[in-house]
């Protein structure tokens, strides 16, 4: 117990290190570099024992060489942040170690879960909130439960002869949807040249070519729609599909519309913002997770359905030795068998423990606290020398460096503009000094995507990340 | 910060209290008691935040209404125990709070995963510890990629096609195997008719069924074995199906042998018990899980595979904002693509930290005596009055009450002893005292599952199991 409190020691210095903008966000080395033993720090595992001394230098040494994504200025991915109530939380489930596929040996947080799961789909707008759901290994898995469920909702022979037993079916999704779309086609054997890919038009609607779709070609035969996502919050730009138009859509075809909202499914906490994501009770299935933009611990994300029991058909294989019939209590609280999944992890813990805390209000302003400062940031730029960007909730943009402005636009300046970003970025990790995403997307070359999703990052670290940009890339 | 401590506090004392024997296991209550509000304990979320104070409480509260699977006399599960320096492993990790899918956010943790991997692929005994493989959550999902990758590699073109593309394909594994092979046929659109379930003879092998069925069904037009299952530790009875046997036939074939050793791949840290999987060599993937036999917190699953290339190739689908080509450092070292998850938790810490600190050797030790209990239980109970059980390496056994004992073996006596175990099994938990698994299979009424993973465990608590089975039994 003196070892586990000594860890304690070593995590709470980190904590308090990490909110102090002094420290790096990170002291990069290569791969090989860490493979060779930095200072000491052996990787490799061994037949003999280590000293517990020795267990604790390796825990520094850990921490030492990772990355601070609780940071201020750590704005690379779309989690970001270090809730303490949600830590907490999270070390209380280590210490319970315990499995959510039964009620038998997770009561407390199998009801927890429940409850929650009915708040959020309340919060979809879904009637008293029924329907189903359940947490889930990430937005990836979330997503492929979604279409899983079309398939057994509508074929749910498939289950049992295999996709043999249905047409040709067909997905669609937006191009700029997550590529978890395209993974669960791939692995649940649709084939990925069965999703289509939609066009988004320059307010980024996908839903008239939708309509165009179902015009032309519905009529080919042997193709038969399935399944519609409609992205809200597109994980490059934070752009969100008009789910009412697709709505209307599925509707007059019979076609499951599902609403990944991974990302921006946390505007539904606010009033304010969630305007963006009318029409999300009219979808079948809704992805939306938390540990994004509301700043939960990873991971945490649930796949929301909105007829019951479509899950447990889909998914039911009713293990004998796990789902007893002749149990004590009440066995429709057991939730393994509509997973995919056998054992699964508690994650709704530190979630449920952070509402407790903050209140669903509490939730609403971190949200709009959120949104404010990629306002500021895009004020900040829009008329700024140097930068272009194209206007997102994500505030996505190029900073172009003194030298290729005076360039007219053509190849040559596209080439090298390609190269801006990535120079930067390896330039911000070698100082560790701030760390933020970039990427190519469509004809655009590399440019920076800026998300906040992190209570503790104030305006000044906003600032700090544009004059970061411009020491840096001011030569190139 | 003050208020991590606080809870500190609070899971310390609990850890404490798990591991003393005059604890209960659990404080049983149903399902609509605990939604009514034990105590004061409301498991309803608000608009308003709760006070800090509050929060512990909750924190407490939680804890009280929940299950010490870490407990001496929780048997309940294959996973149980509290190891120490894997819960201060798993700690650090919620602390890091970071994801996996690229080195980029979690350098130390790839490279941990990285060499964790190749020392359970040279324990296997593939040459050199060459091959693949990945953490994954839970040993269904890695049996499911076991599926996947099987498909990859016979018919690639299913990825992008569909299972269209492919001839009615079979997937084989015994009846006693583990569920998340028959879900991962859902899943993956095989369709669960088309996987075959063969019989286990006395010495439950399914090979030689395997056999009959290639000399006899295989010539039937359109049938296509793709992937033999063979388990390494069944669930219920801990039984281990003759990998070179079945590895024989897979080879004559050209079909993909996939080892589930999720429960018993633990064994192949120990030189006295690893026999029982010999020929695991020769598969083509091996699923093993840590939190299980092996005592792991949850979760901590590996899936390995024999051919490099293959996890990337079937589920790679290169997104541009995650898996740049254009980073500063080696992208070989990114595992995200190679997942059917976006995000992944970080699972290796903790097993990587327990590694270190026990060395190869620690876990053997820890391995040959979880089995040397069971071996004491055995031996215990073979010749006792009033149990009856098949030889296994889960010790499973029917406990008969004297009023059941002097009758008639028959349809009476069967179905009065199928209720013996689940009466036996709430009386614990109403008392508290201790959990173990019971279940029916096949034509055997319920009957319990004894198995040991919890390094905490001694005979003595073995002793208490059989006093307690019959203190709450003897009068049904």
């Amino acid at each position: 117990m003196q070892f586990l409190l000594e860890v304690v020691d070593i995590l709470t210095n980190y904590v308090r290190k990490t909110f102090d903008r002094s420290t790096k966000v990170l002291d990069f080395h290569h791969p090989h570099q860490l493979l060779e033993g930095m200072e000491g720090f052996n990787l490799e595992l061994c037949d003999q024992p280590e000293s517990l001394e020795q267990i604790l230098v390796d825990c520094r040494d850990t921490l030492k060489y990772g990355v601070r994504t609780g940071h201020p200025r750590f704005f690379n991915q779309l989690s970001s942040g270090l809730d303490i109530i949600g830590l907490a939380g999270e070390w209380l489930t280590s210490t319970a170690n315990t499995n959510m596929f039964t009620y038998e040996i997770a009561p407390v947080f199998v009801l927890m879960e429940q409850l929650t799961l009915k708040k959020m789909r309340e919060i979809i707008g879904w009637p008293n909130g029924e329907g189903d759901g359940i947490f889930s290994p990430g937005g990836a898995i979330s997503n492929m439960y979604s279409v899983m469920v079309a398939r057994y909702k509508h074929y749910p022979e498939v289950k049992i002869k295999g996709m043999a037993a249905a047409p040709r079916l067909v997905l669609f999704t937006s191009e700029h949807s997550h590529y978890s779309i395209k993974k669960a086609s791939a692995v649940l054997g649709f084939g990925t040249e069965n999703l289509i890919l939609l066009k988004t038009d320059e307010s980024d609607s996908c839903a008239c070519y939708l309509v165009k779709w179902f015009c032309c070609v519905s009529a080919v035969q042997g193709f038969m729609p399935v399944f519609v996502n409609a992205t809200a919050g597109s994980t490059v730009y934070g752009a969100f599909d008009p789910i009412n138009e697709i709505a209307d859509i599925c509707e007059k075809y019979n076609i499951w519309l599902h609403v990944d909202g991974a990302w921006g499914g946390g505007l539904l906490m606010s009033r304010k913002h969630r305007h963006k994501l009318n029409g999300v009770e009219r979808a079948n299935s809704v992805t939306w997770n938390p540990h994004k933009m509301m700043g939960v611990p990873l991971q945490c994300s649930a796949i929301l359905v909105r007829e019951k029991g479509l899950l447990q058909g889909c998914n039911s294989m009713c293990a004998g030795y796990l789902f007893q019939p002749d149990k004590q209590y009440d066995v429709t609280y057991d939730t393994g068998d509509k997973a995919i999944q056998c054992g699964r992890h508690v994650d709704i813990f530190k979630f449920w423990l952070m509402w407790k805390s903050k209140g669903t209000i509490g939730f609403e302003k971190h949200i709009d606290r959120c949104l404010e400062l990629s306002e500021y940031l895009y004020h900040k730029i829009k008329n700024r020398e140097g930068y272009e960007m194209p206007q997102h909730t994500n505030v996505c943009f190029w900073y172009i460096p003194p030298s290729l402005r005076l360039l007219p636009d053509g190849e040559e300046k596209r080439q090298r503009l390609h190269k801006v970003a990535p120079k930067i970025k390896a330039m911000m990790m070698e100082c560790g000094t701030t760390m933020v995403g970039y990427q190519p997307q469509g004809d655009k070359v590399n440019f920076f995507r800026m998300v906040v999703s992190n209570p503790a990052v104030t305006r000044s670290d906003i600032d700090f990340l544009i004059d970061e940009i411009e020491r840096l890339g001011q030569d190139l």
